[in-house]
């Protein structure tokens, strides 16, 4: 803190109690705001203009953060411990919280942009896997992540945080209704994949063949059950990764990382 | 159970608190045997003859494991609820643990058998990630998983988990000494890659070059802080993988699955 940069303010004051009650999905969604936690997040939120309403920083902390919301013309409120504490969902909290605006797109808007690569999450659980897939999605060069219906919220604190900062790169699709975007998909000219552990083809078949340098939409599903029957079926194919050694199945972020990794190194071979 | 099945135990009979100290490493180094926790971890280690001690199991459950146990002379215990919940780390117990002997071998051992794809952990931390990289490497065809000094224990109860029965498959090495394991491994014609950020060649090029067909081991470093400079130039080469879009970098796992997939696909090609 500097002179003049104003009281600091604890776990009952106003502002800080609303950005507070931000950690449950109902309160998110009425406000159609959400916390994002730690240096990255909020570098990226910052760097992406992604509509920073506030920026709760502990005091002595994070001044190129701080600047940098000065500069955007972002209101910085400094935070004692506890109040600090609350707005933060990890263990050793990083020091610095911002309040950002929803980011999510309509599917048409994000599906319109002719996108080359895609990730459809169905009845994704676990909002780290999720995040993660986000995250990995982001490094292979998708340009959309479509949270179908059934899987978590894309903005949940720990999803959040497994994004490392890629939630504000993609477009992100909320709560998509998946035979609709499947079919927008392929109206637009993008291949649907499902990555299937039982699926007719192989991931080493679909790139022998040079069909992954086609613009394509991988679909990933729940951790534990996969891809339904009635799901997997909209896709143009169902891919499964060939397993080499003993493992039954690869994991979900495994599995994504090796999809989309595949697509990018076809579509600039 | 069936009639003779014998007592239903409790956590107060001496197995079940024997096994129950198990979760912690220090009585798991002194016994030399561990706790293996649901029902693929335990059909795995019982088809890998991977010497199952003692299987616990609630009554009722799990029929087929109890009848592989004692096809193979391995006693079965009947244990209820609370002792139950006690040999486990889940909130929701599968209803069966295996005690284990240890399974790991020595780096020489392991790397005699001229391996073809390795995957050597470095100070990596989290039980869970430690476990799927050892899954995904198992997918992936490696012959070897190194738990360098400074990982985490490969018989930690989460670790064992996220394995998903993959860690009775490769050759597990415990607390290798990292520049021996490297000198053997290249000693035995293995080239060694450090996947490394901020490497000298990416994984595109090392593909495009036809490099990753020849016996490889990969180093996977710290999640927060990879490999340091001092460990990352024993290697050959030092990898990074493509980063086409925002993010920073990819998670551990997601990195490890794109790594040992790649050398996997080349090895095959």
């Amino acid at each position: 803190m500097r002179p003049g940069d104003g009281p600091l303010h604890t776990e009952r004051t106003p502002r800080v109690a609303a950005a507070r009650r931000l950690t449950s999905r109902k309160h998110r969604d009425a406000e159609r705001l959400f916390l994002a936690e730690g240096p990255q997040a909020v570098r990226e939120a910052l760097a992406t203009g992604a509509g920073v309403r506030t920026l709760f920083v502990s005091p002595e902390r994070h001044g190129d953060l701080v600047a940098a919301a000065r500069d955007a013309g972002v209101p910085v409120s400094y935070v004692d411990a506890t109040a600090m504490a609350g707005l933060s969902e990890t263990v050793t909290p990083p020091g610095v919280v911002a309040v950002c605006q929803f980011i999510d797109v309509p599917a048409v808007e994000a599906l319109a942009r002719a996108p080359r690569l895609v990730a459809v999450l169905y009845e994704i659980n676990d909002p780290g896997n999720a995040g993660t897939v986000l995250r990995t999605a982001d490094a292979a060069g998708a340009s959309a992540v479509v949270f179908g219906a059934g899987s978590v919220d894309p903005y949940n604190g720990k999803c959040v945080r497994a994004t490392a900062g890629s939630l504000f790169h993609p477009a992100v699709v909320r709560g998509g209704d998946l035979p609709g975007v499947v079919g927008a998909l392929r109206a637009g000219g993008v291949r649907v994949l499902a990555a299937d552990g039982a699926g007719e083809t192989d991931l080493d078949a679909e790139l022998d063949a040079g069909r992954l340098a086609a613009p394509t939409a991988w679909l990933f599903g729940n951790e534990a059950r996969g891809l339904p029957a009635e799901v997997a079926a909209l896709a143009d194919a169902r891919v499964r990764i060939p397993i080499h050694g003993g493992a039954e199945s690869l994991n979900l972020a495994a599995a994504a990382a090796v999809c989309l990794y595949a697509s990018a190194r076809a579509q600039r071979a």
